[in-house]
């Protein structure tokens, strides 16, 4: 009890799995939707205007009785430093003493927990049908999306990679992303055949898939509404900033449109732009109704329908509470003193 | 770089001393003065009302090159569980690069920084030729208070301790608090020649003393307007949350009165209930104001002065800058592994 620890990126990476992250993310929507899962205000500072950023998520989950907050800054000058534009830090607290639990390196916790967010999004909402699954961007969160997808819709066969605004780079970057696909896959025991490949026509590419997953930094719609066939599932991960986006608005307009968090998804989701443009006056449902059978999610097989996957603090400490527990199991991670042992002197 | 230090108690009680935190916290008023620190908003919850809650203050301080958080949980239930009520637990970040620096556990740092910060409103308010320090309420705040006090008002020879709903309190607890007065002074390598003694005759107290320090966690005024001789200066620490107070409300209305952070003095603080009655339009100025010479202080040996102090991320991210330091340079703490170690199997 109130012993905090500590676990770093390898510890995580030892410990965290595909189907681990598919049910905690599953878990931490489903919790929101019932009212056992709260999140707090986010506190948001730009340091230099495009250049340096950061927010802290937090919130609770009931269930598992913890509390906690993830800070994610992004230094846009770090390349050129050598060092990664991107860290995370989430720290976890009991919610029935307060005393803190565990902290971690969330930057391994991020990339599988937005891996499940987008393949629960296509779970709930794809065709039953869905064989072609076609990935719009190839860079940090590729790999768990796909892997993420593959794992909960095994009927996938074909998965095409796209770049759209540099197809080369798709390309270029297919060997290895199929190679970590492979590896997160076998690190939940789950087998998959598919084939993988990059496509140079995105255009055609978008008009034959059944499922999208978007995970660009774009400012501008990339798949304008026309390409896209009825009965295709889009989960949007990119947009998490105002003023993102990577829809054309008027395709948000005669979709289905689902959501993780209704306030997120209209202030700095990929619903930002459509619904200030009038074209999206609400959501269908949170993606945690759905998952609960308050909500429907597709009503027929020609639905056009997308999930807006801006990222919920929930993900974060559900994530973060099954590595915590799989990590005291095995005994891993640095585990600091006991909190009770402190304060002889300053008696506070 | 990008390593992540651990710091629990017993390092930083090693580490942080009075002459440290008078400085941090001095530091921290200053910063917020000319605009080198930043306050972010403030997230709070209340799981339970009156029974258990918790805050994350946030900000940076541009000269230290960091930006951090401090979470602060009150379970008024833990007694019964053997477990202190409160925990805290800070992060501190590069402000460069955004990559984490360190984890304290924020008890140790909390109670230093307190009594730091009501020093200091004596320090810059009080008559040079103080001489009687009267403390009110005997609880975790009050050793580092008295200390902290009598480092920066070395002229101050009378140390009272009250409690007013239950004086035999402050004798019981005279004698321990006393011990750990001398020590703090002790490991800032200060000699202080005073008496100490507990109160019974509350209102003559008042009515004696030149410094008065409060730390109690009222709800309604325990110092009366007309118990307080002209010259007087107080200093108020108890009051944190809506709704409480320690003074009389028209005390505040005649006093010259001084805060850490106008909007957390209007909502939380001491001057929350005067001002909501009219009676305290405006503070006098921040004390960083003060300590820059922005702004004037005590204006005339007959002024009745008092320092709100709520409470600031920036004395808490300063503290823990200098602690951080000091642990570098000593070799303290849990070091993990680098940052940039990570990430190999997800890419993010």
């Amino acid at each position: 009890m109130a012993e905090v620890r500590i676990l770093c990126a390898k510890d995580i990476e030892k410990l965290f799995t595909l189907d681990m992250a598919v049910q905690a993310v599953e878990n931490a929507y489903r919790q929101k939707s019932n009212g056992d899962g709260c999140i707090w205000p986010m506190v948001f500072h730009e340091f230099v205007h495009g250049q340096a950023d950061l927010d802290i998520k937090s919130g609770d989950l009931k269930r598992e009785r913890i509390f906690g907050l993830k800070v994610v800054s992004w230094y846009g000058t770090n390349e050129a430093k050598g060092l990664p534009e991107l860290f995370g830090t989430s720290l976890l607290f009991d919610r029935e003493t307060g005393a803190p639990k565990a902290m971690l390196n969330a930057g391994p916790v991020t990339g599988l927990r937005t891996g499940a967010a987008g393949a629960i999004g296509a779970k709930y909402l794809a065709r039953r049908d869905a064989e072609k699954l076609l990935m719009v961007g190839c860079g940090a969160q590729s790999a768990c999306l796909i892997a993420a997808t593959l794992f909960v819709l095994p009927q996938i066969q074909t998965v095409w990679l796209a770049n759209p605004r540099n197809p080369q780079k798709a390309a270029q970057r297919l060997q290895t992303l199929k190679e970590k696909v492979m590896t997160l896959l076998a690190d939940s025991g789950a087998e998959r055949q598919f084939t993988i490949s990059a496509v140079s026509d995105f255009e055609r590419a978008v008009r034959g898939s059944d499922v999208i997953l978007t995970a660009t930094p774009s400012y501008e719609p990339i798949i304008q509404a026309d390409w896209v066939k009825p009965g295709t599932h889009i989960s949007c991960i990119g947009a998490d900033m105002t003023g993102k986006e990577e829809l054309d608005p008027s395709l948000m307009g005669k979709a289905l449109v689902f959501g993780d968090d209704r306030t997120q998804c209209f202030t700095v989701g990929e619903c930002e732009v459509p619904h200030r443009m009038g074209l999206l006056p609400e959501l269908q449902a949170e993606i945690g109704d759905v998952i609960l059978g308050k909500a429907r999610g597709r009503q027929n097989p020609e639905d056009i329908t997308v999930f807006d996957s801006t990222g919920i603090a929930l993900q974060d400490l559900a994530s973060a509470s099954v590595i915590l527990d799989a990590a005291e199991a095995a005994g891993i991670g640095t585990v600091t003193e006991r909190q009770e042992q402190i304060l002889r002197k300053f008696g506070f």
